[in-house]
């Protein structure tokens, strides 16, 4: 099933995807929010497939779509070894010095966290931010936990899955690379208002067996970047989510990203985005999340300082 | 003011300390939480004023703390220079090899994101990682957000903090440094359940004229180990406000730590933490944070994992 966030009149109703369009889960189920089918388990996904057939259905044409969830908190690994490669060549071009894959990346994934209040969804605008002139993307595969838990083993880490969505990490490179030399990784460099961007579905995890091998491709006004599958993910979620919650709550609503995938991103390929690029990432099953990033007429200080 | 919450009956509720003990302000008047005090701005602070003299009191010796606020988002700093020469004279005479502050850490706020769902507050015991051998504290200063808003000035940065805490930012050195060659910062160095330890009070800012200038010293098993003034910040908190909000929406009650005081933890001395170490950080105006780090024997995977 394929699980999604739209607006109708004017408040958030979960919808699924059928064939060719929409139906409304909320109206047939009544789902406050994805979070509530998360938190109902089983049972929730169960009623919502039974519910299918006679829910109220939505043009999807018309359909404006948020984030699928918001995230309970929002990690992002480094999981493919092409997408490090790729952006090492890069940088060994730009500054003549050879960089290497640290060991520990092949030991551990390794992961930041992401600012959660910024994740917009499908078809919302992604907002350059003012102190960036290098705006790039990066398409990654992400899941949400479904059942929280501590000390999850490798072998348990699939049942904590609800599902998998798709994640275009919007990054401003100029500023990431000048803040990761301070040591502590990204962070205005990722955490911008409208960063962040999820959707349009979430795929239950009972479609995709585990690992998930997903292939994934990301194109610029209609122009192909690059892609990959997600089968190269060199530490693949289950190791995730058990790294991850050694000694550690990982609840419901959480979402961990992958890692751009080889090729994903135009920083490997010496590419930057423009004022009103418009962006469609595909992940097979999921669809396709599309965005354009804008430049806005700013707006006066004391207007957006809520004060 | 200086605000906490305790546990009465059951159930978590604010509290205002007095000069000998505390008194119950959601009994007065009628807080749900501490970010129902912060939504209220001003005209809570008034009404708790207010109340105080009247409002029931709690004998402090037998309250039982919980984290003043469950941080909205918390991020953490590098503001204070002789914590990272401290350092990194440290990691000379381990490696042998020189480390320098990079350039951009004078420029601008260093910063990383915390895992908000793993804050403790006074007395409350700090779990050992089962990952970790090498366990250390952090005595920081924290400002908690009070009024939202996004592009703030450092002019205007202090009427966004609602007050002051002590952030004891408990680290698995050895899971730190493993990870953090891996170029994205810490993570489970940082990251597991009981690691950030927030309290014992929020002074309000009324009571801290800014920058911030406040004794900090930190001791364990009563021996004084460092401490400094957060007087020392080379990025005050305006200019951290500032940095972070630039293009991103700052929102009330989230959390932002200052980074380690010079000589604020044992990585400078050269000194580790034991099972069952007790932990008193003080800052000027605001109390005493005191936890004891404990190793809890292994309950079963299956009992942990939930499932």
């Amino acid at each position: 099933m394929r699980l999604g966030t739209v607006v109708r009149d004017g408040r958030q109703i979960v919808v699924a995807a059928t064939r060719d369009g929409l139906v409304d889960l909320t109206g047939a189920c009544g789902f406050a929010d994805m979070m509530a089918v998360i938190d109902g388990g089983g049972a929730a996904l169960d009623a919502a497939r039974a519910a299918m057939a006679q829910a109220p259905r939505i043009d999807i044409a018309s359909a404006e779509f948020r984030a699928p969830l918001q995230p309970a908190q929002l990690r992002d690994c480094l999981a493919f070894e092409a997408h490090l490669l790729n952006a090492f060549a890069q940088a060994r071009k730009l500054t003549g010095r050879a960089f290497d894959i640290p060991p520990v990346w092949y030991e551990q994934p390794i992961y930041y966290k992401s600012n959660r209040f910024s994740v917009i969804g499908h078809g919302q605008d992604v907002i350059w931010p003012g102190y960036s002139r290098m705006m790039d993307l990066e398409l990654e595969l992400a899941v949400v936990i479904g059942k929280g838990g501590r000390d999850i083993s490798e072998a348990r880490a699939p049942d904590h899955i609800f599902g998998y969505t798709i994640f275009n990490d919007m990054t401003a490179r100029d500023a990431q690379m000048a803040e990761m030399a301070g040591q502590l990784g990204p962070a205005k460099g990722k955490d911008f208002d409208t960063g962040n961007i999820l959707g349009p579905f979430i795929l239950t995890a009972d479609e995709v067996p585990h690992p998930a091998a997903l292939d994934m491709r990301v194109s610029v006004n209609g122009t192909l970047w690059g892609g990959g599958n997600s089968r190269d993910m060199h530490h693949d979620f289950a190791r995730i989510i058990a790294h991850v919650s050694a000694s550690e709550t990982l609840h419901p609503g959480e979402v961990i990203g992958s890692g751009t995938v080889g090729t994903g991103c135009g920083l490997e390929l010496g590419r930057y985005l423009d004022d009103g690029d418009r962006m469609d990432l595909t992940i097979e099953g999921i669809g396709t999340l599309s965005n354009r990033i804008v430049k806005r007429a700013e707006v006066s200080r004391q207007d957006r300082d809520q004060s």
